[in-house]
């Protein structure tokens, strides 16, 4: 399919995508979609009657964050995606032709600001790359039972915290904390040393589920909005010294980091891809009866304060154990209550080859292979002053679907 | 003090308490105060101009949660507070001698259903209490190391999940989930056989801190505006089996239980009292320079479904080795920003006694020893039909401040 909007080679956001944010060009955020290198207000489409087809509470996308658009459900959502697909496309003149509603509603994306797309109520972080898991088991357990006896019957996962979740382009600030040497009497207290990022994709909730009642398997997708990618940036020390027995805490509520467009299931269909084999077989209610995961080649990349870019891991999210589907069938089977907007994250997605891995620690094997940048210097883990981008697409049979990027800058401990 | 509305000997809402919820009687959620066995409508009260001293925005009462108004800070809702207590004073005749206004904002308890009184953002859940943590570590681990080593050194905590945080007299269905038996080769799926009580207070963020900054232990009063009692219901053989290596989560998620008035720390201050002594030395940002303690009664009873009553725990939130202020000072020494209606519950509270202990994992000794009810049948842990109520209150010089309760009722698994 073509547009009239120019769409440039390899650019993740074609007629096939229609991901929706929020956007604000004059500090008045907005609804919004992208297509090619333009951001497209779609406050405006609607003050210009052009989702009148569509039963759509007027006002909807000059709310803030995408919440109780997302509240309309599937048929509501998908309509608006499809008009646009509709009205993007190189034949029709409805919009095309409309040039006050162009100059009005169109806008370069360099020169808009996006903003969180939802009000995160809750967020989960699973743990559900098997790769990953062995390999900080292997580091810090025992190389021969890297996984821990319930790895492979539970989708692991843990509440964090949602106040800190951050959009792209926000710097964060290296945490403080306690840390304990192995060899010291008492901890001490100081700026991380061991700051790292994790290589996730999260999915939003796109529909809610009353407390008591669960969302099975089959159900899960019609549950889940879309995605972004999503950067659980780790101060390994600190988690060290202060997860046990209760969780990781302050090594990761300091800040995580999201990809500002998410990217809807129904954008992401054609690209479906069968699960790892899970053995031993999984309990029914997490049993899969079609294939669950998704084909998105992942980037993470380093870039140091004077510029110089390092791709330091290309993985996939088809290498996860679990799928989302599993996810939210286990997260809701004790009857807890999911609402719109809420997110969950993948756990790092590390590959099979050292090269895929998702973290600075697995990457470097805790610092023992510290990576070469193109200026010169190594990194072990991530220092003041670096920027971490990560970046995610999926591409099949000509089609290409991407989230564009979640970059964030490392600035010093306070 | 004595007012013009009778309060009952030994209530918990005396002219000394003006607490903060949310009821309503006709399905329109107000702000309300409570009063002895009365709830005044706030609503009613701004409407006919008795806080047009305050700067308080119109329709400030109305809203469905008290966020907002927190929001506002203390000089503003500490002024409503105190304003309060002068109309409701025995010689005040402002109030009492509007008859029309009476009828309109004074319900019976009885007649008021309460709902949640604030939206909450983020929940972290504590894990304060030294002889909570040595009875788990001696049960489950070594008794001559019951306490892991970074116990004595960080106010250990967690994030919880908020969705699912409920207002007394919300019943719950028991949670099922995956357990494994320490003799089975896997985990079978099911309904929890060992479903669990555990006896917490929380406090509620009433200042939010920025993302990248910290409170200190002495500001940190100044960031809470008050407390609830906290009952963090937990399925003891789902978390055995998940809880490694990222904590607890299903065996918690299914629900959390909080009384509806909000006692502010300006009501609690006369009960202010120290914590035990902290040997090691705390790391400077966690030392205190006055007492943060309170001394809060509290009590836990089991009622069965045929309504015979035992009271199964009483306890004292003085006990606690760990105080708010240090918990919220630990909880944004990172930068963790905490926002407006944010709750921090403080961990099981549990005496030096073993009739102090508060969880049932505790009293009974991981069900070795079991409580005798009074209607012939035993508990090792709780069962369908039962509920289970907490009291908090504290009395001093005959000034009395009470939370009322929180009563949960436990449906059989869905």
């Amino acid at each position: 399919m073509s547009s009239w909007i120019e769409i440039p080679a390899n650019s993740d956001f074609t007629l096939d995508n229609i991901p929706f944010g929020i956007g604000s060009t004059n500090g008045k955020p907005r609804a919004a979609t992208r297509i090619g290198d333009k951001v497209i207000d779609l406050d405006a489409l609607q003050a210009a009657g052009l989702f009148a087809s569509i039963n759509l509470p007027d006002g909807i996308f000059s709310n803030k964050v995408l919440n109780d658009f997302i509240e309309l459900g599937k048929p509501i959502t998908n309509a608006v995606r499809t008009r646009l697909q509709e009205l993007f496309a190189a034949d029709n003149g409805e919009f095309r032709d409309n040039e006050a509603l162009r100059v009005d509603a169109i806008r370069n994306a360099k020169e808009v600001q996006m903003h969180m797309p939802v009000r995160v109520g809750d967020y989960t972080d699973f743990y559900s790359s098997r790769e990953h898991a062995t390999n900080v088991g292997t580091m810090f357990r025992d190389p021969n039972n890297a996984l821990l006896p319930n790895w492979l019957h539970i989708p692991v996962g843990y509440h964090g915290r949602a106040s800190s979740i951050v959009i792209s382009g926000t710097p964060l600030h290296r945490p403080k904390g306690q840390t304990k040497a192995d060899d010291a009497d008492a901890p001490t207290f100081g700026p991380s040393r061991l700051l790292d990022f994790e290589l996730e994709m999260a999915f939003v909730v796109g529909k809610s589920n009353a407390l008591g009642t669960s969302v099975s398997v089959e159900d899960a997708e019609e549950h889940i909005f879309g995605m972004v990618i999503f950067n659980d940036w780790s101060a390994r020390d600190i988690q060290k010294w202060e997860y046990v027995p209760l969780g990781p805490f302050l090594a990761k509520n300091f800040g995580s980091s999201i990809s500002p467009w998410i990217v809807t299931m129904e954008a992401l269909a054609p690209f479906r891809s069968a699960s790892p084999k899970q053995e031993p077989k999984v309990l029914p209610y997490l049993e899969m009866k079609k294939d669950h995961n998704f084909d998105i080649s992942l980037e993470a990349i380093i870039e140091t304060e004077s510029g110089a870019l390092k791709t330091v891991s290309n993985s996939n999210f088809r290498h996860m154990y679990w799928s989302m589907a599993q996810q939210l069938a286990h997260h809701t089977v004790n009857g807890c209550n999911m609402n719109v907007g809420d997110m969950c994250a993948s756990g790092t997605i590390s590959g099979p080859t050292p090269d895929s891995y998702g973290s600075m620690l697995e990457l470097t094997w805790r610092g023992t292979k510290p990576i070469a940048m193109p200026d010169g210097s190594e990194r072990k883990f991530i220092q003041d002053g670096d920027s971490v981008i990560m970046k995610a697409f999926c591409e099949k049979d000509g089609k290409r679907v991407g989230f564009g990027e979640v970059k964030t800058k490392i600035l010093p401990a306070v």
